[in-house]
């Protein structure tokens, strides 16, 4: 019951921020084709976004599908998840708008790390109130993605100063390792 | 289960599509009918827009119906669409802003065009895990509406660049076309 | 099943338009008393469209309980009615930034005499899905507000051009004659 | 059932306000430190707002869980307390926009206290449909905390024209007052 609630609330806000965020693709001044260039780098910064959030709902969806009861304890390590999630959007527009420059692509880094830290603590949220032999708590197993990513957004962070182009390839990497929905745990909940 | 809630994150991002949409139509300042008057194009671009997700919605809401099991590959072709519908309303507002100009009319073709695209990779990856004996099958049969509307997306594109007119009658035409929920599946669905 | 996704659909988008109108309270320059006083007249419109907006979800919400079947004819007479509630943001806050010019008070009118002619609209579209005995046919009887409404509002966007403060004591008015939810549907519902 | 239609309505205008006010971020000309370091005061206010309706949403998520049957007062009782929180992105912004200064400071302690009143009357409307002998009722109990927290708002209020940073201190420290959910509720209700 409260999980269901719990999911909706996510699945919302997530949505939420998925939609708003082309908000702050300004349509440009102008009906020719500069006007329409001029609005290339926030596209891919849009782009990027788009996928990094519609990762985090498949994979959040997955993992709430292991959940039997919430507690106080999930409902805030999720809160918290949501919070770092709502920044990505002013992080987008900043780097869309200033494509390129170092502190900007630094910082849409940090909005990626923080979130990636958000979901590792509900994760251990999760998997407290499941307990060690929970669904949740195999599927996991080692997580090698979950603990990469991390280290390549701070690479990523400290390379913007070095060259963004590098940092923004790290961005999109990180993104394909994680486009596949994580088969770990539809696997475990079959075979459970 | 998974089902339900990707029916229920996509009502949800399309809701704010919709609705956020209306956000891009500026206030005119001044309180006379010539205030009133400069909005009549950005309103005009909006209704069609509003039309195109509703119909979107109504669609995509008879096509989940005949799902049964959610995988990797619906997620991600939804998520896919979902992107596509989201960049409507900076369309709409760059043609609304710059009403009959030829750029932003082929564009805001595109961005009908793009989510015809989407809607039939969705459709192809339903009926690739139903199989090719399924409901939803079965009710696009030859599916005239879905072929011929993107050749008249395509269609319009072009001409933007002779007539813009002639573009936006087009797009209404296609509109209408679509206007009418897609019996093909309620009959079927009927039947069986 | 189609019912509950109608509602949450609706509830959505009416969710949505709610909150979206705060956004146009624009937060005031400077942080003083004649800053905030600047808001009043945008506060005082906000306010009003408020309690219409929760008025339509609440009837809305009771309405739906009488339907069983969804039908195409529905689902339609639904988007218009969210159609011409998706306007009252915009027309909200013209109002309030121009207020009691007579034009923005008249035009403020006409996007609450709209929806009211949408609502009527989906009464009918549900009563001649349900058939004259069911139990909205006989909840709504005479339905004296529901006729008398868009009187009151005509008279207001012509009296706008007389007398804008007449024309906002009639909005007001009307909005105070349906703040109590329609006990005649909770009683035949509870007697059925 | 009309419950759960009012816990979604609920919760998707939470999940839309928590998430629009990110909107208020603007995003800083320039791609430097200074550019950022302009933002630090908007960041604080939003991060305090956000943590206010996150703990709004909870417990408002526990409250309707004792609820069994909505009748009109609780349906505009709930109205009212989700006007009041529509209104704290807009004094959110104001106070990011203007830090420390007195008005902004004690206006966005008034649009704490006023939803802090609109929870008491809901929870009033609640009890008086469900009995006082209700899991509510008996839960709440003699409800320090609700009744400590509007004097609170109130003292910060009238603080913020000595000293901003006093009214702010008040404003987290009633945060993490609240921040532990509502145990008491639980507490019976898993003892009933």
């Amino acid at each position: 019951m409260g999980k269901d609630r719990l999911a909706a609330f996510s699945d919302g806000v997530i949505a939420i921020i998925i939609t708003m965020m082309v908000l702050e693709l300004k349509v440009p001044h102008g009906a020719d084709c500069a006007a329409l260039k001029s609005l290339a780098p926030s596209l891919v910064a849009y782009v990027l976004s788009f996928v990094y959030l519609a990762i985090y709902w498949n994979n959040h969806h997955h993992m709430l599908h292991t959940v039997t009861r919430v507690d106080g304890l999930i409902l805030w390590a999720n809160s918290h998840l949501l919070f770092w999630l709502s920044l990505i959007p002013a992080a987008t527009a900043w780097m869309g708008e200033n494509f390129l420059s170092p502190l900007p692509t630094a910082i849409y880094g940090a909005t990626l790390l923080m979130p990636a830290i958000a979901y590792f603590l509900l994760e251990r949220a999760i998997v407290h109130q499941q307990g060690r032999d929970s669904v949740l708590a195999s599927a996991i197993g080692r997580d090698l993605k979950g603990k990469i990513s991390p280290l390549l957004y701070a690479a990523a962070i400290v390379l913007a100063f070095v060259s963004p182009w590098l940092s923004i390839a790290l961005y999109v990497l990180v993104a394909v390792m994680w486009l596949i929905p994580d088969r770990r745990i539809e696997r475990v909940l079959r075979e459970g």
